[in-house]
């Protein structure tokens, strides 16, 4: 019996899932999604020929192909939404600004209530590198995952790197035995707040009848409803 | 009949808070919160000694003066935290820094279901500057929020900036008769949102009895405790 | 007579050069460089297939086409680089990370000095949006030129965003008569401030005969050569 | 015989500079500047009561102490500007954003050539943390020192970190011997890199006589010098 819908999208470049490092942090936080009634909804980004740019369908826009369109209702299905990506230079991959692009394209949509699109939705964070950055890209994608109107549970990103500079990465395998990062305490904490906190918060909001919309609704903003907005005392002059 | 209690550290780089734009903003928020039965406690942070250091109270650590243990009882008593800070050079004020590591250092509570002492909170971020940075600023403020154990509502975060460049700042008096800012769409706007959007999740959190603490119980997992958690497959030798 | 060669990268997400209100700021200051003897190579990498990945050609890792091995040339013969790329979410563009993420794949390759391939080059940013962000993206485009070894000149960003919220953008037409953005002091004086600093750098560079590589020889390093670098006095136990 | 002048702030939250893990890291760049005729001038921020603000002088704005007025000749005298700073939620220290806030703050002094006082000094940035973070603070810290006038040479940042998760810091003492960090190579490599390379620079902008005005006196430009900037063509309407 699965309640719960999640979409993750892997960033990775690799078009090859069977080399992709986040693939593998990724399955350890599915896995925990799937024991507990989600069903979940894996997307390797780099098989599909997503377009870049900010219309819903770029073949209008003058590309041959985009393969958006029909990853959208997959979106739209899922309650929760993890993007995992490795890092580059310290940032997520062009994978993934592709991804957030393509979702931030959609935002003009709009559901019953008058909210964006992404409202009662809930969304994380899954990163991995060989070497920093895991903070930095969680703290774009979370907030990116917010502006557009998912909820984001406490601890909603996980991730893990290695000591500074070039190194191997999450899950390659080890002479000593275990494969690397297998041993870290804190990632496994982290992937398994990740999974659970996105599974509470998703269950919390569709009991709860979602978020009112009270506030946020933007149909009725554009009709001139204020909701209890007054211009503050301005500063006076010095 | 107040049934939340939120808490605004206005981190301004000014003593005075007659000086403050951060203030100008902050206040239209917290009148909506005021309006809908929620108590605000207002926290002008430079008007207290707050110490720079990682531990509860730093007068144990050679400073002579430190505010934060009188402050403690008032973050700890509130439902919603918002952080409101001014911009420079493109990051949030070295106040806003400083009561961001305060709350850091705290962490290391645990409220009685074994979660992160902030865990059943929601926090958000209002910034304001003359130019850019908003963006940049809410993702340190909001990742940091949720790392700790915030949850964060949908677009919980709201600011103004003016166009690029020196120049007036958001509730300065303008000769045009309309203070700065005061004509922005999108800054109202996004400032209702904050507010209400911060009630909602404060009310469906409480009402829902708080997350629960499967996966997220950390002195649980410190017994050994893993959730549903295994290693997952590693990638093979290549 | 040109002296030198600058390679300028639009990131645009249009494929459509007429539509791209990056490349009218970047055009301002193209026509710096170029009044003052430099060669300018405008690439619109929209209009190239420019795989993603991590290697110098990546039809050699599956993907049918690649335009990045017929780029390369042109990045190398160039005394400056500029990335200029528009605002989405906060952020460059997927386009921009893509460049980059090329860009950062050829660092095997070092110069007659072992130097890595891009010392002695001098690089910036250039940014456009309808709102916020200049600064943020400017500081993930300057901190990886100088990681990947550009030398960064002072004042060597530049962009133009409007007041927070959606609205026009650089270039666009206005019905008061000015464009949008071309009021703009700012603007104006970092594009030239940009131009002229990356024409100065690069002289002063090829006129020292370029960076010594004491330090920064990286074969050397390699080979065992520590140039005077010994390990610091540790902390003692407490 | 010294010809260079190097400033170094560790930002560091301790006041016990034999507590300081970034102390440890720096004093090997430093040790390496020394030995090549640079006279170091080490701050240890902690033990001045820096005053938050954006005046020359905070006692003129309500702040009983300010030592920023006696540190200011030193920044002024360097030739090389260093930021040493521990990582706290992925950011630099508060006190890392009150030393950059106050260079800001002297930002309206020229030099003689009209240009911004920090033109041909050069500036790197020095990090350090338990886990994640380097790249992050570096952006903001490389980014903010050329945005000030520094000059950003190639690989001008270094730092350690450990795996992700809490954990020992640099230069901990360790059971296996070797303290720890120290068995890092590309710790190692990047400080020696981050040292050579602000001395090269710095002798490069000396020899040079300094960075020409062109295109960067900002008292011409206040007088109507645009120094070849023309407005664009703007995009027409479509």
């Amino acid at each position: 019996m699965s309640d719960l819908k999640a979409v993750v999208f892997n960033c990775t470049l690799s078009k090859d899932e069977t080399k992709s490092h986040t693939r593998v942090l990724s399955s350890a936080a599915e896995r925990i999604l799937q024991d507990n009634g989600v069903a979940v909804d894996h997307i390797h980004a780099a098989n599909f020929e997503i377009a870049h740019g900010m219309a819903p369908d770029m073949t209008k826009e003058g590309w041959a192909q985009d393969d958006w369109p029909s990853l959208w209702p997959r979106v739209l299905a899922a309650d929760i939404l993890i993007l995992a990506t490795p890092i580059w230079l310290g940032e997520e991959s062009s994978y993934c600004r592709k991804v957030i692009e393509r979702l931030y394209a959609m935002t003009s949509l709009i559901n019953e209530k008058g909210q964006q699109i992404y409202y009662n939705k809930v969304g994380g964070a899954l990163v991995t590198g060989n070497e920093d950055g895991v903070k930095h890209v969680s703290m774009s994608i979370v907030w990116a995952l917010q502006h557009m109107g998912f909820t984001i549970p406490p601890q909603a990103d996980t991730g893990w790197i290695g000591p500074i500079g070039p190194g191997a990465s999450f899950g390659d395998p080890s002479d000593a035995g275990t494969p690397v990062g297998f041993d870290n305490d804190f990632t496994k904490q982290s992937t398994a707040q990740l999974a659970w906190n996105l599974i509470h918060l998703a269950r919390i909001l569709k009991a709860a009848g979602g978020i009112p919309n009270q506030g946020n609704d933007s149909q009725a903003w554009k009709k001139g409803e204020r909701f209890g907005y007054r211009d503050p005392e301005p500063l006076t002059r010095s």
